[in-house]
């Protein structure tokens, strides 16, 4: 790939992540599940293990919005896009919030990683890795 | 790619994340670096956040080796290998031990996801995601 296909396809992996972001701070879940694979295997910050397929990704979604409230912040602090010819990760550290013990929403730091294939001309997310440090 | 060198890369990158989980289980700081980049950035399931750059990545191992008792798992249950001509990423449910409550080491299921980059040739590890979910 030369240098000029590699900063356009860094841009077309950013905008996915964009899209993605955007839509889950507006609540849209189609426009979240917009640019997935039938078969996404999500590790997600809260349990199960794995959420194998878009229905159970899907449902990790309905669990978020089932406790966060608006606005939702769900914003990237620091991407990195790792992009080849069909195959493409993104590594990023990311703001959101969770439940406090009081009730009111705290700030949450967490780490993405989301793995991407170019599928019939389009980046497609196959794989989404959130999670926070384990504490004892 | 055609069908044949998807194969042999995916071959090839299956290698380098078994020499690195063997590497592990020897104990063999410089066999587990071997494929590293110096970039690397590390997302553990311990804090900290982040660690960057292999200095940090290393010292994520002298924790672990500090506390984990011969032998040690570090196994792959289940992996998917996601191949392109020049990047790379692994998914994968593994299986190691943590301290237990008695001082005796526990099994641990944790989710990996690690990126590669095909640099000079060699696929290159620059990016690791250990994580367990969190709980409440």
């Amino acid at each position: 790939m030369n240098r000029g296909q590699g900063q356009s396809e860094e841009a077309a992996v950013r905008s996915v992540i964009e899209s993605w972001t955007s839509a889950v701070r507006r609540r849209d879940i189609d426009g979240i599940l917009k640019n997935h694979s039938p078969d996404i295997v999500m590790f997600d910050v809260p349990p199960p293990f794995q959420s194998r397929g878009i229905e159970a990704y899907r449902k990790t979604w309905d669990m978020f919005f089932s406790w966060t409230r608006d606005p939702i912040p769900f914003d990237v602090a620091d991407m990195n896009v790792i992009v080849g010819d069909d195959v493409a990760f993104v590594v990023a550290a990311m703001g959101c919030a969770e439940p406090g013990s009081d009730g009111k929403p705290k700030p949450l730091a967490f780490r993405l990683t989301v793995g991407l294939r170019k599928i019939g001309g389009q980046w497609t997310i196959v794989h989404e890795h959130h999670s926070v440090p384990a504490v004892d």
